[in-house]
């Protein structure tokens, strides 16, 4: 669904989205400017004798924050963002060779250096990001002027490389998404051909090391994986542009390979928070069921990967269990990475934290600054996450007060409208302003039992299934009404016992929402607190940006001594105490403070 | 004390030792031959004509095994291993150069480069080594042959290095130990100078980055420190070194740091394994309370150097908790290094396995080989770790049947001899073989609740308090003997709740040996099983090679989904199960199997 098919109002995420606007994407492109990140494209433009500034990659960051600004230009104008962009693009434009080549740091000196470094050069990688934001630009504004900078780099490709050229293959996977959506874009087939290209290169081709086929999750056929492995974003991205090439392509053999790797990662190796990728060492993942809380490397890009790959597999399937690891993703691994403030960024989202003040989760830069516009980017395109069209009506995948205006497959048109104060509050409206009969579907998450669905103030006879959707089809009128109502009560929630870290623990959830307790809103010691499942859970309201909905949970406080070891002792009844949680995309934003999610339980 | 003054007699010991002389030393010196580790000495010498092979460091890895053998010789004749030592040597000799400076690497080609790169040259860590082993041999042997090698490169050092001179750092802590016994060694007060020197290291010498500082845990002077960080096996060496340094000089200062960091270690960073350094990336210590168990990296290295600075501590104060620091790591952490058939090595050492056969944790080889060699030293040098003297008599450090000369500070000998089934058992009986006055000190471990002791078949009435010393002075007859006997029930442990992996989780413990549950054991679903603290333990004997004491435990097994997260349930009775436990130092001497040493506890 085009984002500007949906226009949010008031709420959750248009909150966010609205810091996104007016705080983040500006204040990242100052960071941009004060670091030489556009300086570099006008160094290779001539414009400027500076020394070349930051890793190798810098041009994909820039790239990213331009497709966040189109984003938010597809969502309505917005003047000063749009010439900051337009002001990007002439520099981006002036850098470009007459080749169609452009990467800033592969030019001047190093330009014999192309393609040399296939592994680590991240060449193709920036060249997808450079496209994506062409094509959101071109949705936004429909101006081909930075499409057109994309195309070119493409098209440069296709000369030089492929089956009867040169061979290549991608260090990082990005392109094969970019060249899938230029082929939706343009229509022009070659660009989803060399897409498969990528994602079958083989060692025929380029022959790589066992670890580098484990690390770049490239260099052999994508349909020959089995596993999650290696660094964490290259894999999720590969998984994406997978499933982009097998929308397209409808080739079994895809589907096989991705159905397999979904099961690897959802139940394995995925956090509660819908954050992947548990190693620090390669940023990559760990064996199924690896998954510690405090070492849990868990980058916001690839929580945004695993998020935007759901996306594409509910795309293919309509199927609700994608949606919910969508949702688990969104609102807590991705929505964590930025700070309430949106000026800080995390980079590693952990699932506890001592509260050591060196730890420094949240900053405003870092020299591989990939998260910070990645989750800009990603916000600002949320609009188009949150509806999906079948061939016979509309499918509500999120949930949020929005107005859309969906375009059915047959080319018609339907209006809706949502009301909702979700994730606060269960109770979802939607009122139809397009008399027709179409397929209304409503997605019933998986933690959502005892769901209740009602048309015109009538409850429907059938029981919404928990993961699912629930299809009301029929012809509407003008002005009915679909209410939804989901089970919001906070829910005490284990993980399999393969998992060793969260023995003896439990993880509390409300709606989509994962929480933690954070040290700085506790009056008993942290370290010593248990909680009591089964005991009622108060719901309040957090004075914290946004005014989250906190809980209060009953726990338990049992004196340890100062051993690091000591005979087990027979549990005392311990005091009772009171446990404040917040959601846990929240977490630090005021200061260092221990935090976990995972939280000791008592059987009492 | 000497290890040639300590004759072992059969037991737990001296089948590893056995072992170690029969098996592990020569195989490694084989793994030495092939790999081209000898020949880096002949390629110096000019001797053969080849490639120079490993890393830079390789030279201390045959330093170590030399010293090992130069250990076992020092225990008796061995004409093998003294053959094909002292061909060593020759091979060694021949590569030194005229101004005493010897090391593969910095030789030849990179002759120029002696010195250029301090922090990872490992040059001086090499010579500490060498020294080392010059030390051993000669104390075995009476030849000055191998040790004349090491002076002339301390000597090369302080002709050229030192305040008035060039300065120096060492890149891997390592020589100031090796110096404070050269100089205890010959006298030559210089050496410990220079000890000092290195210990004192700062940023006016060489200014180093922080991130250096702490990784390499050197650069500035050891008295600054105030908590382990960093490279754990560089720290460790540093606080052994230190600690000889101040047994040699009294310096206040460093007395002050060495308790600081005592504290930090043993207080919130070392494994109930006794291993330390958490971290696998830069093989590094963590946060207080970071031991996570399935990511622990634990080097076997660095649970050695904890095991020698305690007992450098222990010989600083007689103080027994510094001796039960030294008993765990050398029961647990050292002694899992080396396989039950000696020919396999652990380079780590984790407390927890998923079975994975491709973890490979016990493997013949490492091309950084530090660790087999430094096993097979701690090994042979095991005697020398087990009595002590006083100003006025002998303590017993550790428990094994063994005849010891005691040499007292007076130079007069006591004759001692320790019958005991230790750790199987916790009865010791001592004889003493000669008629004199002085106090016999028996070390009563912290675990040994209860322990009584007799002289002549009479319980004394003193309480033996746990963590301390039982001293008896008294005029000794010959055929007096004593008798310790230490509770060997096993036992329930819990960790301090910052340690946060193990909430939920017990330990089982025997004596001085930490368990562990390998699946290859249970009858029961290996992940689904919680031992209950508080039931009967059953012992018995395992057929492994040693046949150790075994303990079956009662347990509870409850179903759980496949699912990676669900809602918490009420927990169950559970099915009753036996769970069968063996010391973890026999891990995985048994193919891939999942082992864990904390393991769930229900409390029912």
């Amino acid at each position: 669904m085009p984002v500007a098919s949906v226009k949010l109002q008031p709420g959750f995420w248009a909150e966010r989205l609205d810091v996104n606007r007016r705080v983040s994407i500006p204040t990242l492109l100052k960071q941009f400017e004060d670091r030489g990140i556009l300086d570099n494209f006008l160094r290779v433009s001539g414009k400027k004798q500076t020394p070349r500034k930051g890793p190798l990659y810098t041009d994909s960051d820039l790239y990213k924050w331009m497709e966040a600004v189109s984003f938010v230009l597809q969502g309505g104008e917005d003047v000063p963002l749009r010439s900051q962009l337009d002001r990007a693009i002439e520099i981006v434009a002036a850098a470009q060779g007459s080749d169609g080549y452009i990467n800033t740091f592969y030019n001047a000196e190093r330009s014999g250096e192309r393609h040399t470094n296939m592994k680590g050069g991240h060449e193709l990688y920036c060249g997808g990001h450079l496209i994506q934001a062409g094509i959101a630009y071109y949705r936004a504004t429909g101006s081909r002027r930075l499409l057109d900078i994309g195309v070119r780099f493409a098209d440069y490709l296709l000369s030089n490389f492929g089956p009867s050229k040169k061979p290549i293959f991608e260090g990082h996977p990005e392109m094969e998404l970019a060249l899938v959506e230029l082929y939706r874009t343009t229509g022009k087939r070659e660009y989803l051909d060399f897409a498969g290209y990528l994602l079958r290169g083989d060692s025929a081709r380029i022959p790589l090391a066992q670890r580098d086929l484990v690390y770049l999750f490239t260099g052999k056929p994508f349909t020959e994986r089995t596993k999650f492995e290696g660094h964490a974003v290259r894999a999720m991205y590969a998984a994406s542009g997978a499933t982009d090439y097998y929308l397209e392509t409808a080739d079994a053999e895809f589907w096989d390979t991705l159905q397999r790797l979904w099961k690897d990662a959802a139940e394995g190796k995925t956090y509660i928070t819908g954050g992947v990728g548990s190693r620090s060492v390669g940023e990559a993942f760990g064996e199924p069921y690896e998954l510690p809380n405090q070492l849990a490397y868990t980058e916001s890009c690839a929580a945004i990967a695993y998020m935007m790959w759901n996306f594409r597999m509910l795309a293919a399937t309509g199927e609700a269990r994608f949606a919910d690891q969508m949702e688990r993703a969104l609102y807590n691994g991705v929505n964590s990475g930025m700070s309430l403030s949106g000026d800080m960024y995390c980079y590693r989202n952990p699932l506890e934290l001592t509260g050591n003040p060196e730890d420094k989760i949240r900053n405003p830069w870092y020299d591989t600054t990939c998260c910070p516009p990645n989750l800009e980017r990603v916000l600002a395109s949320l609009p188009g996450y949150m509806y999906g069209t079948s061939k016979d009506g509309v499918l509500v995948h999120l949930y949020h007060s929005s107005d859309v205006e969906a375009k059915l497959w047959d080319g018609s048109t339907v209006k809706l409208r949502q009301e909702t104060k979700y994730p606060w509050d269960g109770d979802v409206a939607i009122t139809v302003g397009t008399a027709k009969e179409f397929a209304l579907s409503l997605r019933v998450p998986a933690w959502a039992g005892g769901a209740v669905v009602e048309v015109n103030g009538k409850a429907l006879p059938e029981r919404a299934r928990p993961e699912s959707y629930y299809r009301i089809s029929r012809a509407w009128a003008t002005g009915d009404t679909v209410r939804l109502r989901l089970e919001m009560k906070p829910r005490f929630t284990s993980a399999n016992p393969r998992v060793r870290d969260n023995i003896g623990k439990v993880a509390l959830e409300r709606g989509p929402l994962v929480y933690c307790l954070e040290g700085v809103d506790q009056k008993v010691p942290f370290w010593e607190a248990a909680v009591i499942p089964g005991g009622p859970v108060a719901e309040f309201r957090h004075s914290l940006p946004g005014n989250p909905v906190a809980l209060r949970a009953k726990g338990v406080v049992r004196e340890s001594g100062g051993e690091l070891y000591s005979p087990v002792r027979k549990p005392g009844a311990g005091k009772s105490a009171e446990l404040v949680f917040i959601p846990y995309y929240a977490f630090q934003n005021r200061g260092a403070t221990p935090m976990q999610v995972w939280v000791p339980y008592s059987q009492q």
